[in-house]
């Protein structure tokens, strides 16, 4: 039995409403709704958080160190920007993978960087809300593994 | 009769005190007082926010999408920088024009990439606080071509 | 009382045929014809110049020190590539505004960098011919202003 | 019920043996069979092909338009260098995921850009061989999603 | 039956005298005669033009729209430096073929960048005056294939 | 009488099938079937061959030392990355025509560089299967100046 | 007698927790005790500050403007990042020192770039919490030198 | 004895009025009588030109060929942008020298790069008006020199 | 007694033929018995391999690991563009000698980066065929030194 | 009890003379003078050196290993451009801190780049003299700290 | 009446034997000779100097303070890597000219930056040893300018 | 019979105390004695000479030219930052030998680039000491091969 965070970087709150053509018509809710039930079954206890604020995320971060043995984290806009997120997660020593609804390396070149990517355990992009079920199955082999 | 967001970045609260020689000697409560003034002559309503926050302004973007019909965005030294509200300009489909005070390309070199511009209706910069009235009119004359 | 030249850079003499869903249907004469009406009313007397000739452009903005007193500029394609036509705002003394029918930010990469901009007083862009009317009333501004 | 084929590239085939501390103890013999196996529970038929050879990869991506549905593909070297792959993904119009055993955007500036990504549905990477499982998971979404 | 226009950019009009080791023996004279004796054959009236002039260029292309069919350009050293000519070619919607007599990509570094190029419907280099003969014959086959 | 060998790269055996609206819809086997026809007229025995591998191109090109007078090259995607291609032109010491069925210059940063070009003695792009006929007329004028 | 804020960016509450081997094993909340015992000695009342919030930090130099003489920031990850914080200092005109507990400039190269250095009046980096103490010395001697 | 032509770049007709802080108070006219008495004092016959035309300057470097033994040329603001001069200094195969007023390499960045340079048999700047007639003195030089 | 494979890139069947100003006179035939005959002499039982396909090579230093106990290869043009063929020798696990007949350094910028030589235990470049000589002892060098 | 060295770089021996409004009007004696006086209170034996050659910079550096338990350097000019110094700062296995007058992060673009401060364990930048005597209070909380 | 010195940097030594066909025949003491002889009829009293070693170059530009009105510098192989020499320069306060025999803006990449140049009052290069003829003229002008 | 300078650059006076399990547990003492030795047993009479200072190298390089037939250089950490030993070598004309004893290439970014490989025959490293012996046989074969 085992807890994760999945946390949500900035702009995910509109998720359902922006460009659905990109990033799907479900809303933010009902991909929590779902994950949730997933990782039920998956046995994990999940809480969501979305967030629009790098600080609010890097605080995230950090109190999830209390409770939480993965991070499942979608950090959107900030994966370009934000070495204070990436310094977040170096600090916390949980292991994080890195989720994206669509694929940023085939968009504008100052998508191309992540500061994210090399402080995570891995990277699922491209799948639509899929990709955090992805991520769960993937965290899960990876927190099992650990412990064989 | 539309609604308009004034939005004003990082650093623009202390117009009047940080270096008037080159952002004027007006304060942002008297700006606000100006451009309020001008929108109602235009047949505009406009509410006015500033935050030195990156989640904020993203925070502002969104709600505007229930009562504006167009922003006005002074980003500040987020222009350079913010992927994320580069995405909410994006998600929230209304007009925004950016506008500055002064003039950023005349500036250091990391002041010369704008991730703002590129999902603006338009620009304007260099007038002081005259650059939010000619944004006032711009906007107008979009929002009006756009329902002829 | 004041006069301003109006001066159109390469292949703006095509507005009106030239990808008008881009760049409107209005041709430059009838653009001319506006930005002078108003700039009568705002108690400007304009002259319009269009030439698709890096030399003949120099060559009317040296001519205009003996007359004007602003210039509203659009330098089309030598935006990008004209360090002849920076050094001879350098030279002339006289407040330039830089106008732009179009973002020229938000297309190719080898529109990115403005030489034109670091010696202008301000930049209006993405309004179509109407960006022209803003820059006459930023001149204004300018002017104004400067003899206060 | 859909056809995939599993493309291994370059020195894979030297799983197992290959810095098992980075890219696990498992033979490819042994994930191949595997993955065989899950693609049957999941519904489908699985081929898997290993080469070295940059032609025969694409050799390979070219004959499976006969009879795939989709394709996993993990390009091992080939992905910071080949446009030929590039272009043959573009070709064969079947949804083709990326996968990486480790993460190489944690690892040599070398390896940063990726020529693959851009023309994949998506990416899954460091969840060692278990990120084929991953896509097959998120391949079944694809082509589901896309039926429906 | 189609009117094409030849046009000339600058150092051209030397020809012949001007590294002849490099740039072959004929003068422009010469080469202007054969190619309008080829275009004659071929079913083509050819006017030729050439100046050092970047506006004079321009201005060429743009008067071509009143009579040509398409148009053969040899834009020499503004190849890599004119986003001026690159608008204009925009502009008119006319076919252009890009044409060069040596090969400017075996040059200097300043030399491997082209902004003709990509609004360019082909290219040929390489074959001294013969270029403009290919240019000749690949025109004419995009003019009859875009009738078929 | 001479011999050419007219070299197709990689993923260029879909001709006809591949994104048609950009490459045509003649199969590769009718194109060397023209090209075959346009040879013998034009004096030229020509021996076709087409190959995904990047090794198997070089082997192609050190055969033809044997019996060919020249060459004609579509090197699709290993235009941008191969060396090697490069430096066996260099060493068979044969004329080398570069050909593309597109404009690789009007795509993707990656496709900018040729490392082809510089050892051809031109380059023709743009025309489609045409390419190839302006390529044979342009290669039979190098060989015949030669002889001169 | 001076005031002076000591303002710690992100992530650093978690100093003592966070790979102590490189950052000490001191908690934030001991380091903040012994800053404020060596300023009361040096005749410095010192405030401290934290937060992982680019807007709250700048939000707290504004505030110091109205009883603080001179800063010391530790801008962690936003050093990198964050032209907001870089106007925020100039537009206060206090004297301001960086500082850093590590070395950023041995380490990752996204860290090799500080926004915040050119508007410092000194920087001192690489001695752990001892790093704040001798900037209290340096801020001493600088406010000192001024006066004089 | 022998004839040069002076060639006067763009701007270089506001001598004496653009920046005479910099570029110094004498006019272009005032200059050119020194020149041409000094050059005869020295042997040479000497006719001045300037231009704010690229391509007129390209045709004045065409015309020189027929009479001139030499070039003293400031190209001004092509140094930094113009392959067409580039080429026409090449074509015509006479000695040029490169002068500039002042020091463009303590400018801007865009002033660092000359296209101009690499052609000329040397460069004199940074001595105001007192350039050119170090320039005739080394041409003469040059010019004697060659015919020992 | 140690085993040795010699692997000969791309092109270097070609030697004696291919610019022998610069890569010397001699056949590879004629090179391997010159390598093999000394190897015999130093106690080392040679094996030479030749291919233009990166992908051939890969597979030898695949097979390699079955016999070898060093490998000296001269990767030619892959030396600059094969992700590939570094992570091959990673993979092996046995020490490699790069070896070059003439000095990559020497020529085109494209040839400054070699992705080989950080994966090698030595470099040896610019002697020739007695590149291999050479490198022969040095890893005579390296194996003893290894048991020591 | 320890010793240090206080290793002074090029033109430090003109301080007090050049730009005193920069670096201070204290002479490098006087320098010296204080910092051999605060090391003595501190505990420290210090000797100080200062030469504008790279050279005897790094037989200093090499000399004190015989004595020295630390070293504080002002690298000056050489900060950016020496290797060898940051190679001999490696080889001696000593603690080094760098010292910096000014701020050079603050001037021009080749100022930018510190070869040294990756192999220092601290750096002090900006407190004119103050720096050395900053320098001295953190070698000895590093080496005491290191005894501990 | 005023001193001059004229600084030889790195390889002067060897003038007349080091590639005449581009230095020229005359050796270093007879350009010595030579520019004191034409020193004295302008009213200069010349030293010279000649190091291979930065340092002493340095050391010879301090000790001019005391007796030199002007210097006229050959850096040789330092112009493109010497910050240091760079801020010896800055430091002296006196009128530097710095001279080159050859054009290094015609050499390899690596000559293009010069970083001594920035610091001059202006450069002479590429006439040989008459370029330092050409400074002594151009030194004298400046002097009795400042003067005047 | 031949005379070899085998020339040390900087801290290799260091070697067997500097980080010995990269460089080697022998004194450059130790080296010299056994290269001089080799070097008597192949012909050879072998000078060697160590310089820290950029200066004294190039003056020692200078030198050779009196009694040496060829020069092996390592150049330590000049390598990467001396335009001024690339033109020494240069301007001495004779064959030099570039040493290393551990792979440059495989470490910092800094260390990729070469100044010194263009201009040396050839190139050894990452054999420890015994790359000297390696040199001395190349450099053997160098003079006997040219006299051939």
């Amino acid at each position: 039995m085992a807890n994760i965070l999945v946390l949500h970087g900035p702009n995910l709150n509109l998720l359902g409403e922006r460009e659905p053509e990109i990033y799907g018509s479900l809303s933010l809710a009902e991909i929590d709704r779902r994950i949730t039930s997933i990782g039920a079954k998956t046995g994990f206890t999940i809480r969501t958080y979305q967030s629009n604020s790098e600080g609010a995320l890097i605080d995230a971060l950090h109190e999830s160190r209390q409770w939480a043995n993965g991070i499942i984290f979608n950090p959107g806009g900030y994966t370009h920007t934000s070495v204070a997120l990436h310094d977040a997660i170096l600090a916390i020593k949980l292991p994080v993978v890195e989720v994206h609804l669509s694929n940023p390396q085939a968009r504008e070149n100052f998508r191309q960087r992540s500061l994210i990517t090399p402080v995570c355990i891995g990277t699922i992009s491209g799948f639509g809300w899929k990709s955090y079920e992805l991520a769960i199955y993937g965290l899960q082999w990876y927190i099992n593994n650990k412990h064989e």
